[in-house]
């Protein structure tokens, strides 16, 4: 997809909250802010959205001196969720379709705000999960998933954010892992998730995983370096998380399970759902 | 008050609001948001927000080539907020102390959000109108409103929006309207209430109502005609509605109540308030 219209307050948006993030300097906010603001109002619009995250998320970096913004909050992320595995495991093990179940998890990882300050107490954590259980997916696209799998040689696995990968962890457990190779992205961008925290959440032991050579939130596949590339080409199944994802590749010539939140109105257009709707979309060119 | 860095992604959603008002061509929602960006981004942070609000706004009218792109959402606002003025005389009626519920009301008509899509239904109204009659508003900063109005020999009521503005009616109905100037804004600036909308309301029959002669979003003196300025000079008491008066007159050399929602962080933060709250805020210089 091309960016739209819509979609450049956002990118300042982005910028504002990635400084802030990086910084206290006012001089510095504002100084990020100028140029944001000039880089956005002469972008081109024809490359997706994550596209031009990367650059303003990159313009963020450089001038705030700060490799890693989002470092701090990302490892809450991922605290918050990890408090969470052994619930979402024991209801995953105990459903009449632990698949089903963990794709559902899974997509109410997209969904979850691991950044709202008090966030989610254990009840609204329950009436998440319900929600999960019962949210209104394409029965069809998820019966061709689980058969897809039962097919698939090579399933790549896209992941998207921090918080959320611990979720996907849990989806990876009812797949044939040997097959699967889980992606994470290739350096600091927004609150995804990179190797350290595939790492560090023992994600690497679980499953191959690799970095996809990228610091764009999303996959941008000639940003991608080769050993990523290799994986795509070789995958006769994908799996991908969040919105980053599937702006990047909901035209690609490949076999997508998209599974996400719609998060903002132009995405929300484009897959033809609800805004704030939990998707389940298969790309089969 | 000077613009702040926290205020430039809201100039630029506002262009987008504005420019999404007057049109649904793309082209032209892209030109204006291209226009818009690039103006944030060299603009000079000196003045107050509704100095820029204004550069901001004309720009959308300019390259829409729409006058008044809020036009058909005022006339709804008016509508809806005409529609419960039996309801709200009644109630100043009854009150123990009518001047002090119609101040109330009066910040009310300034936290309503006419433009919910569904309006509030009249059992919000009710919540909203007991929420009013609670606020917890400085009891001696209204008693020195109070007392300010028995003395005072000119007071300037300076407007802000669209719906809110019949709200200022009904207060205006409780003062010495003899002494009163009714001020609204020069010329259409986003949903703010203008000398057509005084007219149509009936309030130019109620009360000496003039135009301030300028297109901001607020009340920048060295922007406002003659006639204003005479007025503003001779006024012993004004009382101001909403943010952009706060933000443009707050460090006046006038002696000022103004009425408002605290709706933005930069706003609240300079008030000392809660984002969110309901304030009464005395100037005394």
């Amino acid at each position: 997809m091309n960016t739209y219209v819509k979609c450049l307050p956002c990118f300042v948006r982005q910028a504002a909250e990635g400084v802030a993030m990086a910084t206290d300097d006012e001089a510095l906010h504002e100084k990020v802010l100028r140029a944001a603001l000039k880089t956005v109002s002469e972008m081109d619009m024809t490359p997706c959205p994550p596209r031009m995250g990367q650059t303003i998320h990159r313009l963020v970096r450089e001038l705030s001196g700060i490799d890693d913004p989002y470092a701090s909050v990302k490892n809450q992320f991922n605290q918050r969720a990890l408090a969470l595995v052994p619930k979402l495991q024991q209801r995953i093990q105990q459903a009449d379709n632990p698949l089903e179940t963990a794709v559902r998890f899974a997509i109410a990882g997209n969904v979850i705000d691991f950044g709202v300050s008090d966030f989610r107490q254990a009840h609204d954590i329950e009436t998440l999960l319900e929600e999960a259980l019962h949210a209104d997916l394409d029965r069809g696209i998820l019966e061709n998933l689980v058969s897809s799998i039962e097919q698939a040689q090579h399933i790549l696995y896209l992941a998207d954010n921090t918080g959320e990968i611990v979720f996907d962890g849990l989806l990876i457990e009812q797949l044939p892992r040997e097959k699967v190779t889980l992606v994470v992205r290739g350096g600091p961008i927004i609150n995804d998730a990179t190797l350290d925290d595939a790492r560090e959440l023992g994600l690497t032991e679980l499953v191959h995983t690799i970095d996809n050579g990228s610091d764009a939130p999303g996959t941008l596949l000639d940003d991608c370096h080769e050993e990523f590339r290799q994986v795509y080409d070789q995958a006769d199944l994908i799996i991908a998380k969040g919105q980053g994802n599937y702006e990047s590749l909901h035209e690609a010539d490949k076999h997508i399970f998209f599974l996400l939140k719609a998060k903002c109105e132009v995405t929300a257009s484009i897959a033809g759902v609800e805004l704030g709707s939990w998707v389940l979309i298969e790309n089969d060119p």
